[in-house]
């Protein structure tokens, strides 16, 4: 797999072609379609927000993600709604996936110049089901180690029935680009002297104490793959 | 606006009514229709992910939101295309607004099992530009104190000029639902002796070191606001 995946990020250019729907009508200086920041901003994430639509108007569900290379993969039910609806849609469900950091809360002089520092990714395109029983099971394999790096493989794999009942959605990186905000606060010349404290709020994210399942067997250790965490 | 939100909420149920659409197809149990549960998710995230339709095609952007009781808002440009869209449509542009927050990664003895602990609320409803001058300062009060409490009355409020750029949309909290999931993984009867070490990876937030823009002027302190994150 991850040869595949090499191979495909050699081949290909180190930046996505902007399209009309990626390019921002503002703020174009913090959109960038560079393929690497891409991979960084998504694999840092947890969850995505997908969105679709159903019946004419929007639905955005959050949910889990794993990416192979260009490829990203959602997976549910077969009997969850974006699910049913790209397996009965030919050619398949048009969607927008994004996924965001916030980085900092910044706090300007003037209530118009608050913002916050964040980083994120949009991705426009179609979902479509994955037929292919190997892509699945590498795609469910991305999903695991998108939570954990290392730990689909020391975990069970899915099982003929688990599979049946587990739909998977693929989306191509084509029509994607990030998008950042970084740096203080952009106060006008005019408010400089104003009394308010101005600065970023820096947001931090870390891990807390594992909590071991009350069942867990003696004598099964902490593995590597978490210790780095 | 306090007195207002305060009226509104003892003048309605402590639940939201639910609908075809705020009714989960599965995993009923992780639903919740709490008002105050949904609130306190609303108000401890930065960042809603706002979902529209543009051309046929789903659209989904990260962006800052305020609350006032029962009202979310959302504001951005006046060349923004969703505040140019809702300006445009008539009643209004639907969405589907969506606020996550992850609380932990859930590692089970199964791949199947994985998932994660998180808090998330789905708000599908139609957003209406704010014409009333009252309600557009009210609302960007409260963007403001949704990033900071407090840091509204202590910065510049946004003057005429600043007004006419900034549009602002609202949406009403009705078609409402929280979703939740907690505790550790719910592995199979028959995976409890495999040697995989199971249970949850709490996930933390916090703030780092406050950074202060490189022209403050000197003599001004961190307010208490602040210093009570």
């Amino acid at each position: 797999m991850s040869t595949a995946a090499e191979q495909q990020s050699t081949s290909q250019p180190d930046a996505y072609t902007p399209t009309d729907r990626t390019v921002p009508t503002r703020s174009k200086e913090r959109a960038s379609y560079d393929r690497a920041l891409v991979h960084a901003i998504l694999d840092e994430a947890y969850v995505c927000h997908l969105g679709f639509v159903r019946d004419g108007a929007p639905v955005v569900l959050p949910t889990l993600y794993g990416r192979v290379g260009d490829r990203l993969y959602v997976h549910g039910s077969t009997g969850s709604r974006p699910l049913r609806m790209a397996g009965q849609q030919d050619p398949g469900l048009a969607v927008c996936l994004t996924v965001t950091h916030v980085d900092g809360l910044v706090l300007a002089r003037s209530a118009f110049h608050h913002s916050i520092n964040y980083r994120s990714v949009v991705i426009h395109g179609t979902a479509h089901q994955v037929t292919d029983a190997d892509e699945k099971r590498r795609a469910l394999d991305a999903l695991v180690d998108h939570v954990v790096p290392g730990r689909a493989a020391d975990s069970r794999p899915a099982n003929a029935k688990e599979l049946a009942a587990t739909a998977v959605l693929s989306l191509d990186l084509a029509e994607v680009s990030a998008k950042l905000r970084t740096g203080g606060p952009n106060d006008e010349p005019e408010d400089m002297d104003l009394p308010h404290w101005s600065g970023v709020v820096p947001l931090q994210k870390g891990y807390g104490p594992l909590v071991p399942s009350a069942d867990l067997a003696a004598g099964i250790d902490v593995p590597d793959y978490l210790r780095e965490l």
